[in-house]
């Protein structure tokens, strides 16, 4: 039998992270059937980790599958919530995947395009550890900040 | 049997406007097996024209079919290959669309979003006539080429 691996820290100081809290929102809010209820925020986010070991067991060619869609939505939702958050202007977010995984993700803001993603191989999303998505969101975060204080005539501030 | 009911006047002086001519081009990129090589202008662009009484006999619920959507994307890629014609940034289209024929259609030049529509029944995607067609296309044209003009440094100029 395979040994079990704990791929999130109950005690993880992540898990405190404004962007941690609300990805648990996201998922929460499109979890229908109330799965996830008596799940820990750690076994909530799981999911979204992939190792390298794990990764390569995934073969390299695959259709994206609605759990997986519905992942990588309830990453750049809670993404756009943040920077609704920061900037207090209305973020939507706008994912076109092809059945194949390939596609783009936009968040934006007013007339701009704060977030503008290639996606692909969208059937291995994930991320090596929890601080990797962390430190991802918090890029396509700051960038997003950066652009909506750049041009906020065209952000509506 | 139906009379024949022509939709489209070959000599339509609509037919010499640049956007139609776009709309061409665009029917012909998709056009893999040659089917319309042999086609008129009139004929390339008939399926777009959908009278009242044709309308009304579409189910109002529906989903839209492949070729549908392609006409959907034909369209907003002649408004974008016009902007881009009009501005010299390159413009991009985002369509995306629910099975059930609800979504979005954006296009953005550099960090704007010029093109911001919600879709909705595209399983009945048509024009009441040609001059129609053009209008909404001159209108969304104009509005996109206001805001290119009004936050330029967003666009990149």
């Amino acid at each position: 039998m395979a040994e079990e691996i704990v791929l999130i820290d109950n005690d993880d100081p992540v898990l405190e992270s404004d962007f941690i809290k609300e990805m648990v929102r996201q998922m929460r809010a499109v979890d229908t059937y109330g799965t996830f209820d008596k799940y820990s925020v750690a076994q909530i986010l799981e999911p979204f980790i992939l190792t390298k070991e794990m990764k390569r067991e995934i073969p390299i060619v695959g259709d994206p599958d609605e759990i997986i869609i519905s992942r990588v939505k309830a990453f750049y939702n809670a993404i756009a919530a943040l920077i609704e958050q920061e900037c207090g202007l209305m973020a939507t977010t706008l994912l076109y995947l092809s059945y194949e995984g390939f596609g783009r993700a936009i968040i934006t803001v007013g007339k701009l395009v704060i977030v503008d993603r290639n996606l692909r191989d969208v059937h291995r999303f994930g991320f090596q550890d929890l601080s990797k998505m962390k430190d991802e969101a918090d890029k396509l975060l700051s960038v997003a900040i950066e652009i909506v204080g750049k041009y906020s005539d065209a952000a509506g501030m």
